[in-house]
């Protein structure tokens, strides 16, 4: 293999923005030999031939894995269960099957209970994305600059860790190793929980009688415009986050209502201090957002 | 005057992020023979002199309005009624008074009650900013191509209103005309309550023990980031915008928290159906948004 070459042949297993960017990043910069694309309609292995993304595609998940040395799955937390049983008994030895879904604690139990002892599993996010959707959302650069966290358990072989970490260090991200229970919690506050809201406002909004539509959308600049933004993002794989992080999102969710609560009563009872310091708290966390560079 | 200037001499009460880039765009098209600064504080006055972007300035109000022919109230709400006691006595025989604030019901109420019949009250929100404060903040192009609300009283002098109005279509900006207690409510929904969202969840992340701050700003690309944006903006302006639309907020936070209950038990009763139809629903809107070139 060629110095830049990780991996023989990538199987992935899902074709969408993450898997699309994915596919153009590995390709760009020749980090594998081979890459296969998976998907579950024609349709979309159609387009990826179509955008020269992949080397070949395959209909049929089993064939997508086989022999291939990385297989990453990139579809919603909700297909992982049947993934698991049908890539079982045809993955390589010592194929290292990686993910790259929002939730990491619910992969170890799902994967971890079929996979065989032969292959790695090394569950990873990388943590950027847009509300784009589907394969040709998908850009190479994607990944540049943001932060991926791997959560491989314990007694997880060190060199296929290495290995998953430095394909994500190539697409330009900073690497964390993370217990997958803890990233789910982290996760829920910085990324499922702001999700949750925003889709939340936005239907709120749409139900309004005593405002039109048309109102919404045209004084959208004072503060909505965002939340629409983080709203559209695709429905079914934020669905199975929900579903799959559950305890940690109902926990911050209670955190929220709690505090929400309060500042509902402050402004009830014309509370201008209690306001006031609550806004101006909130001005710290911008300042280091913008320091470590994430704005 | 010139076929350009519009207003002989203009008055800007507050000189922050809006009234310093209405001044720069004043200025920059010669849209009047003379503009005056006030400001609370020396140190701002200075900093407006250092930046030159208004023709004099004026620490005392009255000062300030003196032979105005347009006033423009650019402070926080708050300071509201006291302005309007100060300038009362000093206005110029038909002066036009307009704010740039972003409750407008409590402006025809306050002002209307204590300014001298020879003048015109034309209440106006330019629906535009960022999350910076301070007269060097401002930028000329703020507006451009964003809607400006007026909210006249049905007697006003329709000269008047047709003079602002121009104004701020010079500035770029697509005019409406309101009644303001609507007004209210729909900038409720799509300003105000966004911005206490985003301050209320900001300072949920804040509290917690099991997640580090730096945690919260290293992944906040998952969707946090744009929170905190809005979470940054002015302390002061916004304690006042809650204090001075309270009605409108506390209904639409009604509204906002019952829907959150019910996606709050759809999560707890893992009713994916439910969500994925929530999620879906709210895409149309940003598809709205974006159609109207508000993104």
């Amino acid at each position: 293999m060629a110095d830049d070459v990780l991996f023989e042949r990538v199987a992935l297993i899902g074709i969408g923005l993450i898997g699309s960017s994915l596919a153009r990043l590995i390709k760009r910069d020749g980090l594998a030999g081979h890459i296969v694309a998976n998907a579950r309609s024609q349709a979309t292995l159609d387009k990826v031939v179509e955008l020269g993304i992949a080397d070949s595609v395959a209909i049929n998940v089993a064939d997508a894995v086989a022999g291939a040395d990385l297989v990453i799955i990139c579809s919603p937390l909700g297909t992982y269960p049947a993934i698991g049983a049908a890539i079982k008994d045809h993955l390589a030895d010592g194929a290292i099957v990686s993910d790259v879904g929002s939730v990491k604690a619910m992969v170890l139990r799902e994967l971890g209970a079929v996979l065989p002892s032969h292959v790695h599993l090394v569950p990873a996010h990388p943590v950027a994305g847009t509300e784009h959707s589907g394969p040709e959302a998908g850009f190479a650069d994607l990944f540049d600059g943001h932060w991926c966290i791997l959560t491989p358990g314990p007694d997880t072989d060190a060199t296929a860790v290495y290995r998953v970490k430095e394909l994500w260090r190539r697409a330009g991200m900073k690497v964390d190793l993370m217990d997958a229970e803890h990233h789910d919690l982290v996760l829920a506050v910085t990324s499922h929980l702001p999700h949750l809201i925003a889709y939340n406002i936005v239907g709120t909004a749409d139900d309004l009688e005593t405002v039109t539509k048309s109102e919404v959308i045209k004084y959208a600049a004072g503060g909505f415009r965002d939340f629409t933004r983080i709203a559209a993002s695709d429905p079914v794989m934020w669905r199975d986050v929900f579903l799959n992080n559950r305890e940690a999102v109902l926990e911050m969710l209670g955190r929220f209502t709690e505090d929400l609560t309060a500042l509902q009563r402050a402004i009830r009872w014309s509370d201008g201090d209690a306001l006031h310091e609550m806004f101006t708290r909130t001005r710290a966390i911008r300042r280091g957002i913008i320091e470590a560079g994430q704005a």
